[in-house]
């Protein structure tokens, strides 16, 4: 294991996910954050935006400057979605590893990345050596990757459901549902109408029904480990609450006598960031506030056909920020809790 | 068409269904407020529970007394579960009509009752008298029910929702699907830990995944539609919010080529408080706050196989007192939207 | 009494209080609306923004049409300041009334209006016609009035809250405090990055400590019931609720033996939107969320030297569109209490 | 400074409070926790009851058991107030040290003490060894405590926020104002009605106006620095948000010329929990959410004859839990900040 020290840049620090990271990387043991980039507040304190870390952190933000950026050991990505994929290029043929917390980098195919994301990918030779960072799945390969595509939140707490049952092969994977609920950092730190408080507040929606970015990368993983094409049904919603997903999955069972209880501990033993609760629980959001963990209960109600898989994450740690710094843990060898086993859930 | 004015009492009205008839009642044109019970608050001024009531109703508590009941022309019961039945017999000999808000007469084979409210039940003999009060499907047995069996919450959402599928037979029913999250008034106005502020603000969890009493309701609601059993997994939620509820219903269609938009279109067209939203809507909760509208969209995502009703109620109005009072209107022969019309969602 | 209908207009009915005016129209027995105005929805139906609103109201949003809405017998603007005062001055010359709900013309200094609005005031003449909105002390004025200036949501709580006090010169008034808490809906409908909800939710912070413009509105109207001039210090702060105001008023007696419960139940006896509770009370926003009440208590803590007034109103009812409709009510000779009773606080 | 690691036991760890404190030993470099002891919940794993900590920490509730307390180093009570006084003066004469989060030690007078909190003190003679814990003006005594009172929430906010000015004997103390704002977490955790979700949520109130606890403890403190009497208006309000307190004061200034943001500034130098804003600032409470900062501003608005300071506090931190372990860290010598520095505020 390296003790290692290592220089982090952070492009578009300025949204809840850079900030998140921030938090985390503030005191993490083994780095030092060399530049911390937003456009927008270029040239300020960054505890002139963010007050709390006031006394935590010293640096002003800056434009992204490459030079510097290739001169980091790692560069994080916390910018909109098309974004990373003109930067990336260059930082990796300076031997720069680079942590991508957009969705640039998590579809492999070009042309279904365009399709949901509306643009064409500047760099899509790059997409086959990205590395899908659900530690989860793909520990070893995170070890050794030069870029991570950080996985999104949805898809974090929906993957990690589903994934026991899937490569155990005993649901019906034509018929997957999975009903998301989500809190509304989830949408970003910007000026929107849609999500001002009295819009949002003591309220619920469900919300892009007709097709959400999360759902081909749900069903890329899946895919990838059942090794075939499967059919999932995706909807999400908005929940009145800052933090917080909490992903209800569906699926049918074909093998009738399955220890669900015992797959989904076996599956999960030995990880560090996913508690598998005794049967009949129910997680809440809340009992991952501002902790990397996943939680979940796997139960099968009435005539026991369908499983129903609860399963909580902190949308900003474990579906963003949280995981991007486990992802660089194994990256750097490090202990993969290296700055997140002291992040209990704040609760209440 | 009736004008008559009649007299009406409320049984255990300190809760928040109790709160929001009184609210609704001091409105409506055609009656008046005879006797309040609430065994905890008696011989204290209403006002003095509920201050937003001040200068609107003059009345204080009571013990439920029997005598005036009776002389009253309707009383309505807003009872916790397993109350009701021991008063309604005596009232009903009296002449006395009924509208229990509670669920002692909403199931019609007491052994399931009893299955899933822990008590043998005081009137099994009512049971099959009990009209279940969910006027967009019993509208013409309402006019005439001495007895009205007010629906649940969940199941006005949820039945709403599936009502046009199932009638026309169009979807899988053996694999039908409820997704519900409601707000935490859903849970009563109780000193329980587990709704206090801070156990439930800022959070999301699933409960009664292993079985809630609105279950065998729907189904026996549905399956009477469709003259046959179906399977229905419900899996309730609780939201951050103090009103509303949001059904999300997933159902496989059978038929490929259902005009589902149409189909709701055309089942709901007349009714007062059904709104079928155009194509591609998304209703939240707020949008019905403090109304007694449910409001509804009908989608078909992905490759059309599953239909995705999103439906929206006030829990404590359509899904509660409102109804309470669409089923008065029309057991007494006054326009539908009587005391009800004039209650626009309060948004925001 | 007058029974006579009238048309009326809307000028900027996209914003919250636009909303809460087409709510409270909507339900009023003497009046129809002719236009509503908003040049960002322009062309769409006010059902298509508000779709809680959806089956009540089939109006189209339009531009603002000096001919239409001169041959209105009334116009509200819910726009921004300084919009108003451009349109007014050929309303009233056309003989079309106005209550205008922005700060226009709440100011009767056109130089002290400049200094806090940023702006030159457009018709500066117009300002000594105006007369200030609040029934509770300028009731025979509003009668008449052909410009109303409807009060803002600070002012409305805090200048009933003073008001006794003041006028019975009972307090120093070189040192009034005023410490007041609003929900979120008081900034307005707009895509502002400080109001969403991630940036208020579970948090609350004190603004504007430097100067509000609503303190010179307060003082104005204080120092012309006391003949003289005042001094208040005034602090806001936001809450994460969707409406309400509670102003906690601070003043020091200068008569030691004063009956301050008789003063104000005197001063407010016959107010139909004034309440003062019981000694010892603790009125909460919610008993007036979506009524035109002001409930307010008065207390003497401590040594009895500093008088606290407690007063909450909704921000949006009886501080912005409840109070208008109130002064229409008053202008047009209709009870005080039209479109307005029948709106019951919504608890919970 | 002792590196020594030191076992500790916390009586009463089934409220918010006790919850906040595990949650910050846990993470303490320099202890270990040998008895945490519920009452209710004894026999019982804590991550049953605190499902969040799962993980983090292996022990059972027991029943409090004085001689496995008595064997600790130190031990913490966050039990009802009135429980305490009964079980320290035994664990003093075994040599433990003690910190009680209670109010059962914060004031001097037993006759007071009686007054406000409704009992006879159980141990009148260990008031004067008791250490009142606001490190701030405590800091040489708490090092060498045996029995530690750690400060009430609002008594922390509201007297960090005036020390300067009633050190520097700048404002008139007989006239002091202290508008204070907390968070539901406050009132503890228990089935209480007025803290259901649903009648706090979405509202606020006032409370207490009569008189709080927390005001004679407040009084005490500054009395104490001043060397005299003063006067304080105390009003606490209830804010529908989990943590957090804002503490609004106002203070009237005798002499014309202070340097108050110098004041400030030298006043809280050095001190690793306070910080002071620069001139213009507001804090808001979620920039302490989680930390045990205190963060102010201080205003002078208007003619400038009023100082308004605003302070924030994390109530279940810097208010109690935090400020335990803050106090801690003095008695053994450790760094002050052991424990807490890496808990940075959870924004959003």
């Amino acid at each position: 294991m390296s003790n290692k020290s290592i220089t982090v840049g952070i492009v578009g620090a300025s949204g809840y996910t850079g900030m998140e990271l921030l938090r985390l990387l503030i005191g993490h043991p083994h780095i030092s954050i060399r530049q911390v980039t937003s456009r927008a507040a270029s040239g300020q304190p960054v505890a002139t935006s963010f007050p709390h870390l006031q006394g935590a952190l010293e640096l002003n933000f800056t434009e992204p400057d490459p030079a510097v950026l290739a001169e980091c050991d790692l560069v994080f990505f916390t910018t909109p979605n098309a974004t990373a994929m003109h930067m990336v290029p260059a930082l990796l043929e300076a031997q720069t590893r680079v942590i991508d917390l957009s969705a640039d980098f998590r579809i492999r195919d070009a042309a279904v990345w365009s399709q949901w994301y509306g643009a064409s990918h500047a760099c899509p030779d790059l997409l086959s050596d990205a590395v899908y960072g659900l530690p989860e799945i793909n520990r070893e390969q995170i070890r050794g990757a030069r870029l991570v595509a950080n996985p999104g939140c949805y898809p974090t707490a929906v993957t990690l459901a589903l994934l026991p049952l899937v490569e155990a092969d005993i649901v019906d994977t034509s018929r997957l549902i999975a009903d998301a609920k989500s809190g509304v950092s989830g949408a970003g730190r910007k000026a929107n109408l849609g999500t001002q408080y009295c819009e949002t507040a003591d309220s619920l929606r469900a919300y892009g029904v007709a097709g959400h970015r999360h759902l081909p990368e749900i069903s890329q993983t899946l895919a990838g480990r059942l090794g075939t094409d499967l059919s999932l049904t995706f909807i999400p919603h908005l929940v009145p609450m800052i933090r917080g997903i909490h992903a209800t999955v569906y699926a049918e069972l074909i093998a009738g006598d399955a220890d669900l209880q015992g797959l989904f501990g076996d599956r999960y033993a030995g990880e560090p960031f996913v508690q598998v609760m005794a049967a009949g629980g129910h997680p809440d959001t809340r009992s991952v506030r501002g902790s990397n963990l996943c939680r979940m209960a796997v139960h099968r109600p009435g005539d026991g056909r369908q499983v129903v898989v609860l399963s909580v994450i902190d949308n900003l740690v474990k579906g963003a920020a949280g995981q991007a710094v486990q992802n660089m843990n194994l990256m750097y060898g490090w202990p993969e809790t290296d700055g997140l086993a002291g992040q209990l859930s704040l609760v209440p």
